[in-house]
């Protein structure tokens, strides 16, 4: 039987999109972006199917449709929810250029024009479909912004501005013995939306702003749990510095060794959180399971901290070599490869070749290329720390606690 | 059907281990000792299982007697492991008095009679049963270490040394006022047998050296989870620091809504771990569902650190008073209950007598009689931190780590 | 030649202060309480000659003769200045009740009368003096709390109320075996000013509002970084968790040696900022040496954390019998004594009760009476972490490094 | 009066050189490599005139001569340390290839010629004379690897092979705009001697092999304290956050001041650690002052450890832009160019160009090129953490701490 109508039908799928996440993290060592599109399929699954429930649109048959489409012919979707937002103390009505936040500029009996910008679309120059959303909670009046839909990526009127990375040009080097990741990298754009036209069936959400606020807010506990991925690429990390601490010889130093078993536990946290969010996933009424967004949260806030403490750890066992190994050319050149070759020799039957390519890859995961996509996005994906923080707050129930307090405390108010 | 035979048959029972230990926690505020026999139980039943299956012995069917007995009468059961191990760089049969592992120092037909203590038994005193079990992996001719049993708590021959805690004589002075929690505490005792008498229906293993070492890991990976209860103990010291921060007028300061903030992330990453351990359940042959170990040891790694700075916010947001604080009899003093009543008023509609024993609790679990629980015990419990490096080394698997690197790195050795 | 007329006259006097702080912390292991009145004695002789000059008031002389007295008869004086301060919005005159700040309640030709309380007054009961301040800034109306002067500790209408701590009551039970530390302990009092007299020649403030905040910065400039204290007791930690370690043959492993490089650090992370703070001091007009007051806050804010981390680790390598030690009754009891020889005993040489005692000194430093003192008071003492936060701020000179980085980064707006 | 032939004359001195290197952090951003060559001169300073006084030797005067052509001409002057070592488990003799440590291949009457290479030599480039020294400690047989000595950073025979860092070529392109320090870089080489000739009037220490470890350990009790440039590297990245929060508005934000708060307490924490071992310096009997070692090695163990959280905090000051900012040329771009200058914009009066340099700048100091500087040698100039902690180990004196828990414990052996 077809599964292309039911999304996180379970909680074991929900858990399964983890293990999956994990697995391509450590295959890739990147961000390779597979997770935007699947938790905005997720989200709005529920949040179509009750606004037809309550308003009696029909957004959730034609939402289906879509999914269909996409699981068929196996299609990559961007998942385009962050506007640029300008002034950050302003919705999107009250900013002076209305275009900060991507909103409904033209309606026409077959659909509607967009226009705005998407923010930091980290793979969507690889998708095959983007899915717009709004970014935040909206006003009443703020009808225009609350705009959902599907629209191919080479749509007429978009634009991507690809951003500039650490060390991006390398890739386009001769060789590639200093790219570190031989295999991937991750890119990002800014997506303009210079009036693009969404037809009526390819829209989901279209001024029912009272549901831009829930769409978010499953959205992110979906992805802020879909980080789960950085621990895929914390197992390359990982095994990059053991792999350094073999070949140089220090792999049987106690402090080596308690270094890797720090990483390792740090880097299961983030596991063990994003999967505990997904076990404990709970059903919709349109019948789809959705994370429990407390976890989510906590785990998406370990993200923001711990790979950049397994970084450090993995410089650290690198060694001083990390910041000043000569380039592959040298490595490889004719007067001063045998030299090289000579004095960064460490451990019999160590390549120097393959010693270069370990540090080079600790760099790109620390400093280089995809440093961008495990401490950078680490922080900002999903929402800035401060972003989980108050959904923990949110979600800290503090009066039940206060309560626990007072019945052994015995206060009797 | 009764599920008496079973122990956790689906992972969904050892789940709800865990859900209930976070609840006792959050009721009692303390270590309230039900775990180890369990943890002990579900170990028991599958290495007895495992046992007869190899060896032709008869232990698992005699196990579940026992463990029908517990359930039917609803008995507590202490897990008795912790031997005193004497000179820590030696094993049992290396020790000068080879007492101080328990071992059996006589055979008689009808059973043995055991010798030695069990330290550290948490709850101990009420218990109605203790199961021995061998503390650590055992060579082949430490076989008389190598004992398994039930004896009843009041066993002719056992002894119990109650341990002297912080502030422990504190719930023996009139009145409750400085006791903190004014319903329960823990308590520990070193357990002396002086030749114990079990008779050959209580025996599970005896002799089977090979078997120690696999109950040992399998012990602690329900145990390492099960210290999910201090989540629940967590829940009552951050509800007695919002208390106090509401009764003290500071709740609304944003550096103390950002501490309340971080003490529920890190108690919450205490609880998602060992739910995560316990999620990824596996199913041994004899039925009954093991959490997953490397996640296991993950949550109790946590444990012996985030208790100590959840704690340290407590003390943070509870204010100086919490060292300071005058007894509740001068509280309650004819002459200087009025003038405290008047210096120690904070907001009004907040009585001084409240604040009082919202900051005593705080005392009790960051330094008085629960600290020792919720700190000292969290730090050494089902091992201390070092144990629980070693096997994150063990499963940290560098070898398929290394293997994801050099793939990534482009080395081809 | 006598120093008494010279506070702190040189950098280096103020870096002395320091040592001696730490050596008495060492000497005692618990907060010795001298610090208060020296820094209230520092900030107190350039306030008031810098007051003098500005308002032609006779402060300054006046206040030499005291000091004067305290050297000349080597009284110990205790620094009064943390009111109640009820409602913590308001200032002490939006109080309801004005004596929730300590206040002038009659002036006569002689002298004036003040009313009020000082809250967490450590070491106030072993003082022969004390000094009045005002704990905050005041605003031009709230002269009548606008009081420095000098009472001496038996003045009448003086009340103390102690405080109970951890542990309190084992210094008053039979033997010294279960104490922890057997030689000192720190106690702390709210005291009571029931209508206290303080004649014209020890008055040192009275009404100058403008003064106040600079008193109590100044004053926190030098206490802040009086906190080095806590290093002092941190040895006796350091000492004896490697004490244990060394009886307990565990001190050659190398994660404890770790555990013991890390409080190490730590603890001379704290003595390093203090005595940074001292030796980067500069002279007031008055001719005394003040402290730099952004390294002072930087020290006391670690002291806030350092030491909680440092008494965790001393619990880690103590092990589980610090939470479960049987009394020192029970070591030296007929039945119980022969038994807890036997079983407690680690290595070669060492005795248990020598063993028993140094457990209980870290339980004293970790969780009992000196924790109070090495935890509490270090979160609390002279500010609450956050009090360190505003005071780094306001010296943080954010613009200066906003135009480093425009510069660096060429942008010239 | 000339103060060449004085060294670090004072503490005073030794604390100046500290503030120089953080102002000079301030101007750069990056490493300006001054420190090791001044670093070595102090140490070597103190050990030629100690082994002349022991051993005849001539040293001192000779290197003398150095020091004043170095301060009369304004020399910079690279410390050549750091041998490429090999085998780490093996000392100079015990390697396969003895060239892999330092060591004179031939003596002749007016000098010897040197072999080996250095690793790691930040700002060699820019040097114009080497100071050789050795690495580590030597055996009495290693003689031939015992040599100090002096070389033009031009001398025949010497070959540097520069390393490739983060984001290298971006300095190479045209214009400036995604340089993100405008004005300055570090660099490294490894710097291969290639026999070598040294004439004897430059040698200042050979065959002493006794002086090896002393010269290390003292050299280093120095350079461990220099890294107090990264404080002064530090103001930069924070006020690069500050300017961006500022740019982006979210400067009043609680979360935002807090986290520069607690940038600034890191960075503060760093700098106070190196001036206090500075001002606690000593006098050796050569007249130079010294700083003290044990807190030089806790000032550089917090370097290997609170940049990299600094560096985290101002990644998440910056926002997610910094991962995706489009390229200086599409900023300038004609189509590009209005369209991002739509959408990047923040702020009235804030041009999204400077936005941008603001942006680039931290990715400079956390990913890109300075970067470099600021984590990776961090971590491992100077030594790697674990030679600090070797060195805090051993000046911990755990005898005398342990002798002051005893003493209050009451522990009479």
């Amino acid at each position: 039987m077809h599964r292309f109508q039911h999304v996180a039908a379970s909680a074991e799928d929900v858990v399964a999109q983890n293990l999956m996440q994990r697995r391509l993290g450590q295959l890739t060592g990147t961000c390779f972006q597979r997770c935007v599109g699947m938790d905005a399929i997720n989200a709005l699954f529920s949040v179509t199917h009750e606004c037809d429930q309550e308003s009696g649109t029909g957004y959730h048959a034609r939402f289906l449709e879509f999914v269909k489409l996409v699981q068929t012919e196996n299609l990559v979707v961007g998942g385009a929810m962050t506007d640029p937002k300008g002034d950050r103390g302003k919705g999107p009505s009250g900013q002076k250029d209305p275009d900060l936040f991507l909103r409904v500029v033209e309606r026409r009996p077959d659909g509607v024009v967009v226009r705005g910008a998407k923010a930091h679309q980290t793979g969507c120059i690889n998708s095959h479909w983007l899915l717009v959303m709004p970014t935040m909670r909206l006003k009443p009046n703020e009808k225009d912004w609350a705009i959902v839909g599907a629209v191919p990526a080479d749509a007429p009127g978009l634009a991507y501005v690809y951003g500039r990375q650490s060390c991006d040009t390398r890739s386009m080097e001769e060789g590639q013995g200093d790219v570190g990741n031989v295999r991937y990298g991750g890119q990002e754009a800014l997506v303009i939306f210079e009036d693009v036209f969404i037809p009526n069936e390819r829209i989901y959400l279209n001024g029912e702003t009272a549901w831009a606020a829930p769409l978010v807010e499953r959205f992110t506990a979906y992805h802020r749990r879909s980080y789960v991925c950085k621990s895929g690429v914390g197992d390359v990390l990982i095994g990059a510095a053991a792999l350094l601490a073999e070949y140089q010889g220090t792999d049987k130093a106690s402090h080596i060794r308690d270094k890797l078993v720090e990483m390792t536990h740090l880097n299961e946290t983030v596991h063990g959180l994003g999967i505990a969010a997904s076990h404990q996933s709970f059903e919709r009424p349109a019948g789809n399971f959705e994370p429990d967004g407390l976890l989510a949260n906590v785990c998406k806030q370990h993200v923001t901290r711990l790979p950049f403490e397994i970084a450090r750890l993995a410089q650290d066992i690198a060694g001083g070599l990390l910041g000043t190994l000569p380039s592959a050319a040298d490595l490889a050149g004719l007067v001063t490869g045998p030299l090289l070759d000579k004095y960064l020799r460490v451990k019999e039957g160590v390549r120097v070749k393959d010693r270069a390519r370990a540090l080079r890859l600790v760099e790109n995961l620390t400093l280089g290329r995809n440093a961008v996509g495990y401490l950078t996005e680490s922080m900002h994906g999903a929402g800035s720390p401060q972003a989980q923080r108050i959904q923990i707050e949110r979600q800290a129930d503090l009066p039940a606690k206060k309560a626990l307090a007072k019945h052994l405390a015995g206060i009797d108010e």
